[in-house]
């Protein structure tokens, strides 16, 4: 029933999601259209699209299923200029890392019987490193792809239909998929996603100060220091949205690891620190 | 030259020494001990020791280095006992996190010419859960190992031969040395493979408490919470030496953390997040 997809920003999660709908046998075609000079081209070499474009809004419109594939105000952008020129046959989807003002938006651009529909989309999957070399057919293979849908949506039959579709591609490109409220998503990613991020920057950027002068005591680490500090690759250009439109969630995980590195750091001595170890090993376990 | 080791303490870092040693082509006799009642049977069926002695003092007598593999009070408990019956043809050495009390105990109770030799050692190897059946041949290629002798010390010329012996086994297990001076060696490691440690383990806690029952969200967080907690498997048994016994260094570390985390957090949304991105980035590309 999807034949025409147009993925719009070709960097690692676009080219990753043709690669993946190729993967799964999805034998439509696929239009991608990235900013810059380069254009969709590696995506293109790749095999993760079938063509590329020069103008987003031309791509979107022949096709049914437009997937948004860029940071989050890039994606706000785009969905102001695509809802002036979608119509009810078509379908709109996402892959932020927030979802409290792309859902916000979604009902005031889009999804009543006139208009198109859009499905805020959130795939659990990514690398520390951005960029359509690096787009991998199983990227989202056992990953969960959360969807803030709203139920009160008075969708056109056709984008509806749509939605459908999508859902089944996003199975059978081996996610699992949840659905969450926008508000409890944010707070929820905040903990498992974006303080884990942060962490790891944050540890990087310190340890860059006590020990990036000696490039072989860094070898010293091993595993657990490559692993802790994996996430410190990560592009500022990505992180700066998240932490713009998920401030109050972020601020919170925060503060909450810095009281409770105080309170271990104050109970290294103390029967505490057995007490915390339990919990950590509990969360592991189960 | 060296042809009779023992290992003390046949637990995941001794059965991988016992292991490493043979996978390296060391032809000699290596006897194990480890405290309870099964004792070494599991190194012993891997094939990591030839024989499982009953009382670890006869079997270090009876060989000429011994390995101490057990957490970091049991070494210093085993380093006076051991002191007491051994001579100038024997060598101990040790695999212990933290270097400052040992090294400070090899200098008081070995390393004269009268006396057996300590050289005090650390590879930076290691699971985040124990255990002899977890003991691996290649846990050490690659890994740096750290030792903390001291040039004054004046060994009989025997165990001086042991400590180069030594050394090369080190080596062909595939690990490069590095040698330290143990504050030095104490106040790194607290830095690189502490501070991961209790942050790991704080943060595990933490999403214990938050999220922890609630399975299915656990799953939503991907291979960036699966490395930022997998060391919160760590054993308290282990790390409770440690805590113990570097905890200055460990305080310090953690404290600059909580304050960097501070920093980054009341920066969300400003210019300076961009630099603390781009400090991590240098401390991974370097």
């Amino acid at each position: 029933m999807i034949e025409r997809i147009a993925i719009l920003g070709t960097g690692l999660l676009g080219t990753s999601v043709g690669l993946a709908l190729r993967a799964a046998g999805f034998g439509g075609s696929i239009v991608g259209w990235n900013r810059g000079n380069d254009g969709a081209q590696t995506a293109l070499k790749a095999g993760a699209i079938d063509s590329s474009a020069w103008d987003p809004l031309q791509a979107a419109v022949e096709s049914q299923v437009v997937v948004l594939a860029v940071p989050i105000y890039a994606t706000l952008d785009l969905m102001e200029k695509l809802a002036r020129v979608l119509g009810p046959e078509h379908l709109v989807t996402d892959v932020g890392s927030t979802k409290g003002e792309i859902t916000a938006a979604a009902g005031r651009l889009f999804n009543t019987p006139e208009r198109a529909g859009f499905l805020p989309g959130h795939p659990m999957a990514g690398k520390e490193r951005g960029g359509a070399a690096l787009g991998d057919a199983e990227l989202f293979r056992g990953a969960v792809w959360l969807f803030t849908d709203d139920a009160s949506w008075n969708r056109s039959a056709q984008s509806a239909e749509l939605v459908k579709g999508w859902r089944e591609l996003v199975a059978a490109m081996g996610s699992k998929t949840l659905d969450l409220d926008p508000v409890r998503h944010d707070k929820l990613v905040a903990w498992v996603s974006h303080m884990p991020q942060f962490v790891s920057t944050a540890m990087s950027a310190l340890l860059q100060d006590e020990v990036g002068e000696a490039p072989e005591l860094k070898d010293v680490g091993g595993r657990a220091l490559r692993e802790m500090t994996r996430l410190g690759s990560s592009p500022y250009s990505m992180w700066r949205d998240i932490a713009l439109t998920n401030t109050e969630a972020v601020e919170a995980t925060l503060f909450a690891l810095e009281q409770r590195l105080a309170h271990l750091r104050e109970n290294l001595r103390t029967p505490e620190l057995r007490e915390e170890f339990e919990r950590a090993n509990k969360f592991r376990r189960e």
